[in-house]
């Protein structure tokens, strides 16, 4: 239990004495003391206005300005994308351990980690009939490939996978096509994680999936697939969705299609990569900590600066403009660059069987891997009890209009943690465009902006130190 | 001078003589009959609006719904795109010719033209130092090849015409690439127009452009260059705005860039096509002309359904239209699909020094060439007297919300009538993306919509048929 040492939970005592002693009902008793833990909480929490006002003003005001943008884009522009098992990734994560070491953080070190080792080589597909077309294809991670001559067969051209199922006579020897339409990415990803398990089933050779986007300009969006076990292994890759359209047109007039698959995908040994750490060490309880992270492998098309260079990056920044304004929270501040997210959070939960017995003193995990546009607050996964603190710290960021706190706060890296009980966040943003760069070429550092990426890395920092230095760990 | 045929020309002839007895200044005498005659136009004109409730219905709520649209995706997807001088764009004229015969139109022919032959054949892009990236390029229409082994040079890269001409004296046999700015396609486009031959003027070897666009999925836009007389041809080719600014900041931290550029395209000797005509003759001056257009040539990516199949294809539904509802205005009624617009409006320039006897014959010339989104309106070139009747006009399009008039209705293929007198429309509609897929790969079927495009089709027959029906031509 709490001990009485602040005013606030003297009154609180005091107030239960008071109203156990006026008969009031067990339910009244509960709610007043409730009322008073949160005014405490108020009290505690809005001390921290002025810390979080330095916060802002050296991120988005003051001499940090832009440097989140500058050192992502410094990064990317040196090393490029940088897929789980290259050695692109590897040596940005090298030079991430320098600058994080330059950078005066603590316990700057690597974690390793075994991960996929997936190569795409060439590839191309060609529509034959009924016309030559040649399509922009990107073949998707873990997918086996072609004979080195390719696979040439007829389509079959699909809307869902009901309609494959009542056509599945018609399918042995194709290639399917899934031209999907779009309910959003949680709901339309299914096709691609699981398109050439459900082709195969029905005797198809190879598949071909419409990308998972809500707007194109002819760009096809890579991403993991995963074959279902004792299922036949068939090569399988992105199209356009221009391109899913037209084959659905021609499938629809009764035309023959016919395509010539050709990829040269390799799946290689699994590969040694590391998650990268940094710390401000906790000056109280350095052994409780608050994990801001975002991960720093990417796909091997684009940039990998949208996802997730900006989550990792404000996450590094998080961290650096703690150290600059002097302050050292009671708990520890740990930063984690996950790697090979994207292959299925693999760096996540080897995190997490390593750091598993150290349960009871994580204090919140934050990701940040959808987006790192305008901030407009926090998304958590929490009980009633750390939801009520965390309405709290939210309100310091009212002078930038990120206050918000919604739902659904766990991402890939942090879910298991969050599974077991640990309250975790991510950045809620206006990201509604995030999907057209999701995997695809067009995610470079275009797609970012220098203010935005201020704003992110404020609402990160600000919220980190104040729970981090809290006088107690958030209720779970 | 018009004749007394109508009742409101008696009653405003007698209030000329009425208000010139009574002693008015010359100033009222003819605002008075002004009003009137406006009152006279106004009541011509609205008794259209039947016609134009069926056109309406016909091609937005009837059994012509969707058909622009089909008509359209057909053609698109049995032909892809057709880039002047190619058989590609040969065969889908013939195939236009057969289908608009079929239709029932009057006068169905080809109208040859010699155009320019460009083929873009291989290129490729990579940036050598400081790291190795495969650049997506387009080279731009006309651009000479490089040698086979490709150019291998240092890169200058500017924001501008002026930094260019600052830093003239590092110039000499390096590539340059521009980093503009877009500040809308109008003002923007000269850096690919005029690139090559200001970077060939102070000694570069290549030139690389930032696509003209406001919006980017690493997309890079193609399009026409020209080079000037007298100065060394290099070739040119447009890179993405991601990489644009990529050299941009790798050039401003003073790193070294070199830029392997590979180009085959070949400038071959003009090749014949054709402008595509169709006709509804008209029933009392068939000599007189209201002529509807778009372009039916496009660049060799995408499939030119938007640039400008939809105007085109409007242009078609015009005449499909009027013929199903069994009318025939009092003028002819004329379609051209133009040929090798994209060239420099190589086709409308022939069609012009075809036709131009027939100058004072032609009442109204329309083409649509910046997308069929949902319309608004008309942009109208033309005089006030002239624009006082369109106005009326634009009326009948209440129901569908299209009834703004808008200055500046002149498009490439239009032009020289325009400049000669003849009053000319394009089409105002929600074209906010069009440069998004303007002139790439995401030209497709896909960036149209067949509900817009039946909207845009009948702004197009009610419009082009009330002027071709009305008693007078527009005064000019």
């Amino acid at each position: 239990m709490r001990t009485l040492k602040h005013p606030v939970d003297i009154v609180m005592y005091l107030g239960t004495i008071l109203l156990s002693t006026a008969g009031v009902t067990g339910t009244t008793i509960l709610s007043v003391p409730n009322y008073l833990r949160q005014e405490e909480i108020r009290q505690e929490v809005s001390k921290y206005q002025d810390i979080a006002n330095k916060i802002i003003d050296l991120a988005v005001h003051g001499s940090a300005q832009n440097q989140t943008y500058n050192r992502l884009a410094y990064m990317t522009d040196r090393f490029g994308n940088r897929i789980a098992g290259s050695r692109n990734l590897e040596h940005a994560i090298d030079y991430m351990l320098a600058r994080l070491t330059e950078d005066g953080l603590e316990n700057v070190h690597g974690e390793d980690v075994m991960v996929p080792h997936w190569v795409r080589g060439k590839e191309s597909a060609m529509i034959i009939e009924p016309r030559r077309h040649p399509m922009a294809i990107l073949g998707l991670g873990s997918s086996i490939a072609t004979p080195s001559s390719g696979i040439k067969a007829e389509a079959l051209v699909v809307k869902s996978f009901d309609e494959l199922h009542k056509k599945a006579s018609q399918a042995k020897g194709k290639i399917i096509v899934y031209n999907q339409d779009y309910h959003g990415y949680g709901t339309s990803v299914k096709y691609r994680r699981l398109g050439a398990t459900e082709a195969a089933k029905v005797g198809g050779v190879a598949s071909l999936i419409r990308s998972v986007t809500p707007f194109s300009i002819n760009s096809p969006h890579t991403g993991q697939q995963d074959y279902g076990s004792n299922v036949t292994k068939i090569p399988t890759a992105c199209i356009t969705v221009e391109d899913a359209e037209m084959l659905y047109r021609m499938s629809n007039r009764g035309e023959k299609i016919v395509i010539h698959l050709k990829m040269s995908a390799k799946n290689l040994p699994p590969a040694k990569s590391r998650n990268t750490v940094a710390e401000i060490v906790g000056s109280k309880y350095p052994e409780q900590v608050v994990l801001v992270s975002g991960h720093f492998d990417s796909w091997d098309v684009g940039e990998g600066a949208m996802d997730d260079g900006g989550g990792a990056f404000i996450s590094w920044q998080t961290l650096t403009l703690i150290r600059r304004l002097g302050l050292r929270p009671k708990r520890t501040l740990r930063m984690v660059l996950w790697t090979a997210e994207e292959q299925g959070g693999v760096g996540g939960r080897a995190y997490y069987e390593r750091h598993k017995s150290n349960l009871k003193n994580m204090d919140l995990v934050m990701e940040s891997d959808v987006g790192t546009f305008t901030p407009l607050g926090l998304k958590l996964t929490a009980n009633k009890q750390a939801t009520a603190v965390m309405k709290e710290v939210m309100k310091l960021l009212k002078a930038i209009n990120a206050s918000q706190l919604s739902t659904d706060g766990s991402e890939t890296d942090i879910t298991r943690w969050v599974e077991n009980g640990v309250p975790g966040a991510s950045l809620l943003n206006q990201n509604e465009k995030y999907f057209y760069f999701h995997h695809t070429n067009g995610d470079t550092m275009t797609v970012l902006d220098p203010h935005q990426l201020d704003l992110c890395a404020a609402v990160w920092a600000v919220v980190s130190f104040t729970v981090a230095d809290l006088c107690e760990m958030l209720p779970r």
